[in-house]
């Protein structure tokens, strides 16, 4: 139920459906998906929404109404013509389980060659430690069942086990790569989520190389990482403008 | 004999030189292709009629009367006055033996990394299980006698044999790569098959950099790939706004 | 204090200010950053200032008046309302101890990979020794002490210390990588620290594919990388339009 | 001696300089050269002139009189303010030895990691088949002696013995790899020079890639390579719209 805007609701979803629309396009703009790969959401939690690209259209033919609402709970229909994204219970399932505020699924590059490689993503320079607080964790393989059950909704669970098993809060470790797949993302809100899958997919092109050049690597200095993210994020924070 | 259009088959003649020419400059903004190399074309089925983009021109200097149309089954000259690309003859074999409506060749760079290296590319995530189902073949070597005769026929029927020998259908393997030169890409229509195009060098890319992670993989769970593939295409697809 | 411009030094503050602005926006437009990774300054010697990027701000949003510009010795702010880059301490250590008028910090793709590899990037062509006299040296690694302490001025030190042990000028050698984060560059104005950036990111993506083609190689012959630097560098230069 | 164009000879020259300089730019925009990297030049036989960029200069402060005219024979000034590119008279001897119109000298990324590699570019595929009949060459060192002399002239012979003592031709090998360099290219024209140093950037490119997935390939069938090369060029071909 809409706690602000107009009273039946409709600028909730305007801003909302505004906010994931951009984030789509700038998903695309910035090369971490081609086609209608990838896709990104938002939610309202006060309203118990989830805007979320529709599935195999293309960005260019999008406008706001465009852009499907459903239940996050239910996932039923809110509002829009389209049918949204076919990794729609992923998304809800992670809104379920994380508190987060938008949600990016990229097929970016190197990240998708790291998920591919089924490895974790080590951190193995300062550029990671500032968005991410230790190696970016890998899901396990999901079961034949799994697979040929409720597919996208096992996806997600798989996401919030890998987080759960390894002690991870979702935001210190703002991703997870999804096995033979690619990443998921998220921040708190949509432009967050998209700087983080950017941030992602340049730390993993970087690691990538880091690899290359020198195969025994597995981590940057503990101490190194703990101070990088934590002068970005927390309570020590004195990275930026706002702190 | 074109069966559609007006009397004098013009009208089939330019929607589908404007299907190609716009093809063929999606293949180089895509940057699957440079220079000349790489074309394009399409087939009206009903009129027998083939488009195809004209050897060895730049693309900023055509227009669609530029656009050369064949005769599907000889592949005589039916309109325009630039002679068709030196590799007409490859996809005239593929429209007479596929079920196909559109072609196309590229030298997109990784792709052609693969044909080159005379490998087939596996599957190993769900953007490659999104697009094709199963590995992506290579063809054999041609003979020196096909090298030197009509060289450009026999490598249609060396992709046409390399589909036959792995039972493969072109609907849902909608591309080769043809050993020592690159990718051959088909579709229903011009976008499609572009479409495919791109996704080939977006998953050849990929598994490229996924081999340098972790050499010893070979394919996704084969339960995966088919739910990716099925999902997309065919009777159970739930992707897309068309079902 | 300043020594030119307006009696209240502002016009001094300007000219360096649009410098800073224009080097960082060129950074970004290079591709040698990415969102707010990455900073520049410039120094007033005269003056005693430093003018440098903001702390975590997209530079869309910035003009002149709002780059920081604080004092070269003690850091303290002396004009602009925005904090200063984090990493403000490493510049202004940099700027006590070289002879340098600009600096730029990136997380350029390639130079970033052979720092964190913590490798010094070898000189194995021309185009490196036309701007590097030798390979580009890299920081040790900092203590826990110095990562728990001052930690941004400890970078800067180490900097400094690893030019001073191998005996190299900042005119000659206009970088250094630092171990498990990326490179710093500098040059006489900001435009020569963004070439000399630019420089750096191209002779680190072709050294690291010539070692991918040529594991063993080490370096050029001596006799042209001296060649190389000196027609372009010192009394003997012949290159360019200057001499 | 002008033997065409108006008395005083301004518009040999100013057809000659406009060539260069949309030479100069397309190598820039074809991210072959970044800076000042890299040199285009034309000649005008009938005149015994060369054109070619100034040395050290940014290709947007110039226009057609910026561009410096010399002999061909003895490098001396013919026209233009500016300083030649240092790489001058490697260009010129190239003009003595070889039948050719025009010169240019990159940078290019995956072509000068093989020149840094002292590797001769193996022809892996037909597109390299298209332009280069056989693998491109690499120059042997240079000795101390020419280093410290004549470097420019002696490196223009180093190229020219490439050719002589392999029997190549430079009309259908248009590209020498100099060891530790990067690569000279050349063609008719200066249109033409340029897509043949494009051409080599996209073989260098792909047959590092092909390398990577298939370490032990040395070359396409002689019989693929001379019909690829044979089918663009000489009598037989059957490629373009000039036959």
């Amino acid at each position: 139920m809409p706690t602000t805007g107009s009273p039946d609701g409709s600028h909730v979803y305007d801003e909302l459906r505004e906010q994931v629309l951009v984030a789509n396009r700038r998903v695309v703009e910035l090369g971490l998906a081609v086609l209608t790969f990838g896709n990104a959401s938002a939610a309202d939690r006060g309203a118990g929404l989830v805007a979320i690209k529709p599935s195999g259209v293309l960005l260019d033919e999008l406008h706001p109404d465009s852009i499907p609402v459903v239940d996050l709970e239910t996932g039923a229909a809110v509002a829009g013509d389209l049918r949204p994204s076919s990794d729609t219970p992923t998304h809800l399932r992670l809104y379920r389980a994380l508190d987060v505020g938008a949600i990016v699924h990229t097929h970016s590059p190197f990240a998708t060659a790291w998920a591919q490689a089924q490895r974790e993503l080590p951190c193995l320079g300062t550029t990671h430690a500032d968005h991410f607080r230790g190696p970016v964790p890998i899901t396990r393989l999901l079961s034949a069942d799994e697979i040929a059950g409720d597919y996208e909704d096992a996806t997600g669970v798989a996401i919030v086990e890998t987080l759960a098993s390894r002690g991870l809060d979702a935001s210190t470790m703002p991703a997870v790569l999804v096995a033979s797949h690619g990443p998921f993302v998220w921040g708190r809100d949509a432009d967050e989520a998209v700087a983080n899958a950017l941030a992602l997919e340049t730390v993993a092109t970087s690691a990538y190389r880091t690899l290359a050049l020198e195969a025994a690597l597995e981590s940057i200095q503990p101490e190194l990482l703990a101070r990088h993210f934590d002068r970005k994020h927390g309570p020590t924070a004195y990275y930026g403008q706002s702190a």
